[in-house]
């Protein structure tokens, strides 16, 4: 990708904080809220063997019908995550499939399998930004920020499209956001156990953070002037999206340092957030790299 | 769009058949299947304001708690569809909540409101390859297929990304796909009335139609050689996707006269349905006309 020139009309220096304080509160290690003591049940064929399949997860017990503890065998496709090499997976438990029902909350699409986990250790956003090697750095460097998108579905959908494309993290709001659970990991289909989930208490700081870091912070909205394409200003960029119906709010959209549009038309101009993400994904990483 | 070279290793003129014997199956007018003699209710803020506002809508009922009728009273702020010009909306019924959660499916974020409606009349194929007057046809033509894309919340996500990209149709299989329904109707949040809902009987000949009406079939798959920018023949295109998984059918694969890919890597390198329309139309769509 050439390189362009900074948007204009903020100053680009003035912006970025310090992060001291921002990388002290951003959470690093801790386990996401919500997952209580005892663990959180993941469910579904990719979510399970994603999990099964990645050593910083701690795995504690796996139901699984007589059908579904058979598809488990094979290890997952791609070869990039090599089989669990430490701790030992727990033994499958083949249960009848109304026992996996009564541990799910109702209508959870489990496919025969459940398993119990420890949510994952997440990184901070200060280990997030350290600088890579040259080895580890061979594309571009992307993050996708969420301003308080609450739906697991949408989360998940973002997580996987993020694994997708080669994204780095992803991050949200601590509150009105979902925590780590089973509806997330689900949708993700795997991408939880690839894909840094990070749950800043401050976005605004963690934007601050991103930019000190020497991330360009670009804000999806449909009421920006220039397209996603025109204002992309290459290099690190953190992508910024809102919920459905509000949008960023404020202090988000300001601390961001570009806003842009996707080129939507018609009578619905508003894309679902996780396809504006998917798209934007596409436009910033997939696209430049095909 | 600069004129390209048709893809190679097919002869195009040879896979179009007649399309008279399809368009009398392809089910003009006939209203989908999964709706009740009663009416279909279709719920949440987008998809009820937007039936109240097609003239198309045929709307029996409308139950709506205090808080949420209110909301209902501006018109669409986009102003493309007029205010219904024929026969009269129904009046507000101000109900509980809770009544309302008893017609609808459990689960179903309703937002306040239910319309039960007739179902659209939607067009058959036959009507919808009619050839466009210029002042209609002002931008690139293309039909979005799904080959056996059972979830209504998928289904209804494309819908959305149809209209926000300004695609023609939505065609699915009449078995294995979702009827018109509340879920559907919410998913595509409005777009459900502006997007035409073709189902078709046979899809291998509901391609061979397009392919006589001048479309060139093009499919996604994860094992297409050529990426999606480069395989794209530009003109009228319909874009043919399977469902996760199981993917196209052999025989739609087959009657596509290319095959592509979406960018993706990384270890999870199958996006959520809905999800790889999105980026596809905004490829085809968006990305050209912005």
């Amino acid at each position: 990708m050439p390189e362009r020139k900074p948007p204009r009309g903020r100053d680009r220096a003035k912006i970025g904080g310090p992060t001291r304080a921002h990388g002290r509160k951003s959470g690093a290690h801790r386990p996401p809220a919500g997952a209580g003591e005892a663990g959180i049940w993941l469910y579904g064929v990719h979510a399970v063997r994603a999990a099964l399949a990645n050593p910083r997860r701690r795995c504690l017990r796996l139901l699984a019908t007589a059908e579904a503890g058979q598809r488990l065998a094979p290890a997952p496709p791609d070869g990039k995550i090599s089989q669990k090499p430490v701790g030992s997976p727990p033994a499958i438990e083949t249960v009848a499939r109304e026992r996996i029902d009564r541990v799910l909350a109702e209508g959870a699409v489990h496919q025969g399998l459940a398993l119990l986990v420890q949510p994952l250790p997440q990184p901070g956003l200060r280990e997030l930004l350290v600088p890579r090697s040259s080895a580890q750095d061979s594309g571009r460097r992307v993050v996708v920020v969420l301003d308080q998108v609450t739906d697991p579905q949408n989360t998940g959908a973002v997580l996987r499209s993020a694994a997708a494309f080669g994204a780095a993290a992803l991050i949200t709001t601590r509150r009105h956001a979902p925590p780590e659970s089973g509806a997330l990991a689900k949708a993700a289909s795997g991408a939880l156990e690839y894909v840094p989930y990070v749950q800043a208490s401050n976005l605004v700081r963690a934007l601050d953070a991103l930019k000190s870091a020497g991330f360009w912070c670009l804000g999806l909205s449909g009421e920006a002037e220039p397209n996603l394409a025109e204002a992309d200003p290459g290099g690190p960029l953190a992508l910024v999206l809102g919920a459905e119906g509000p949008g960023l709010r404020r202090l988000t959209a300001a601390a961001c340092d570009v806003m842009a549009r996707l080129p939507t038309r018609g009578p619905i101009d508003a894309l679902n957030v996780s396809n504006a993400a998917a798209v934007a994904l596409y436009e910033l990483l997939g696209r430049a790299d095909s």
